[in-house]
């Protein structure tokens, strides 16, 4: 595979990880400090890769808290100028520049509708951190690449830990010292994508499907898929999936599965089962299960990157300016 | 085109519309009977077509009352087993057949975890309906065609008196009596759906674009397109194609622009504008423009049915009974 700007940040992954993990205590400790008193629920808000973190997000708050969490629908604000009362609400706004407008005008709004808002961005001194009550910082370094990986599997740390912080997490101090070296060791097994996108790349289009809190690890490689390797890319959720788009099922159409641990794992048998008997060609990533699930879907991430990458290299595309695209994306 | 169920049961929409029209005020009565006194949120629970119809119930419902509204993760309660705190949310269970196991299973959850319950379905002795503080009926008849519709767009007038209910919606009692007759209008202006099927049914892919209400309706157009037609169609808001999926816009991947209303023109109009420049086809539908922004996502999606049922005819599809789907689907 030819050296890459995408690549080389996608090695980094580790080493940004461990740093995250090193703080992980103070991190706790600062969402903790501006939590509001009394807990109505959580909203998330982003875009792009940053809206597949801040799904898993909305799963482990919930898990976390027990109260209800759910992603923001920005235009309600921008478009229809809803009267908004977040009295009570904690709101966390991601993005890796930390001036997507719309996110910063969401993430303003709602803190004046009476939230509390936590901005998860790379950039200390941007709109978002000071739109904040708190700033955690993902802490990756520059990210030049156009597709962001570093800073999406940094920001999936961050709302771990956000969740952590808001209740009980199966998730433990040691769990979370031993992730670097379990995305060390996917990083090593790119082997199986580049496998994969050898035989997928003619392909024009991919379904990836997941259930759970992987499901936010198959929005994210559908997206990177779609943007890298300009292949029509998509994630589905298992019942999703069988609630209808099976139907339009076929042999040029071939499905990813990302494993996600036991929780989830019959359904997943369930699916592969459907899409053998009508001949649809599947693979399955299995990455991070050496790690609680809470976890999981950051192997996982990785793994989609993998592919991505790999597919792109197999169409002959350049991964660090896919066409048509920039780093930074002004709607509002 | 040939006779089928689906368009029969499709003609039937006013008609199923006019009924609830003129109970309207009685069902926003028995929505207020039971909205909890301390409103903390609203949370959105179904699967398939009907959680098209909860995406719009998502954006009114906060639209109308100012507080957090989301969409149910039912792994969290069926995979994950989490202890979650409902207490002050109104919790909308939207099911068809009321039967649907994960839907009934959600919703019994959350009731027990102190959520006041709220059905939308057509079967009156459905598990839904038992397992709810009021349910309200889309009185729609037997749908026997495989592709919801008229169930559809009824569970849509429901949603949307639901959130009436909640606050205030710039909806009028005037607007709601001039419904029914533009969804007739729009039942007579098949043609431009055929026309489009005529030049687009070869593509193997589509993608549906909105923005803000009729996002909802994109939604349930790719799923009816992708059932009917075994076409990969998907859906995609307008902020979330321009980060990113746009890289992988191609001449063989037409878009469907769908319009709603003043508040989302610019957007609509920006996205045609990169598409032209990328010369990927691109065709917009404007349905129910005469109606109230509110309304407007009903009318789109039986513009969507409308595609979805002339691409099945032109690649000669039976519409009623797409391969590998049932009309009740077992997830649980």
């Amino acid at each position: 595979m030819k050296a890459s700007i995408m690549h080389a940040e996608m090695a980094e992954q580790s080493a940004v990880l461990a740093q995250l993990v090193r703080a992980a205590d103070a991190t706790i400790e600062s969402v903790k400090a501006v939590i509001p008193k009394h807990l109505t629920g959580i909203t998330w808000v982003a875009r792009g890769s940053s809206d597949n973190a801040a799904v898993l997000g909305r799963y482990l708050s919930e898990l976390s808290s027990g109260r209800p969490a759910g992603l923001a629908a920005p235009s309600l604000i921008t478009r229809y100028g809803a009267q908004l009362d977040y009295r009570g609400q904690l709101v966390v706004g991601l993005s890796q520049s930390g001036e997507t407008p719309e996110v910063v005008t969401v993430c303003e709004s709602l803190r004046q509708a009476g939230a509390t808002v936590i901005a998860v961005t790379n950039v200390k001194d941007s709109r978002l951190a000071a739109a904040a009550d708190a700033a955690l910082l993902t802490e990756a370094g520059a990210e030049l690449a156009v597709p962001a990986t570093k800073t999406v599997t940094a920001q999936m740390l961050l709302v771990s830990l956000i969740a952590a912080a808001l209740g009980s997490l199966p998730l433990t101090a040691d769990d979370l010292r031993r992730l670097p070296d379990a995305i060390d060791d996917q990083l090593r097994r790119e082997q199986e994508a580049e496998d994969l996108a050898a035989r997928w790349f003619t392909y024009e289009g991919l379904v990836v499907v997941a259930r759970g809190l992987t499901y936010a690890s198959a929005l994210e490689t559908a997206l990177k898929v779609r943007e890298v390797a300009a292949v029509q890319a998509e994630a589905l959720s298992v019942p999703d999936l069988l609630h209808g788009p099976i139907a339009a099922s076929r042999a040029d159409l071939p499905v990813l599965l990302l494993g996600g641990g036991s929780s989830t794992e019959a359904d997943l048998n369930e699916v592969s089962d459907r899409l053998q008997r009508l001949d649809v060609p599947q693979h399955r990533f299995d990455a991070g299960l050496d790690l609680p699930e809470v976890l999981t879907p950051i192997a996982a991430t990785v793994a989609g990157q993998q592919l991505a990458l790999a597919w792109a290299s197999a169409r002959g595309l350049d991964p660090d300016q896919p066409a048509g695209l920039s780093k930074v994306t002004l709607t509002d």
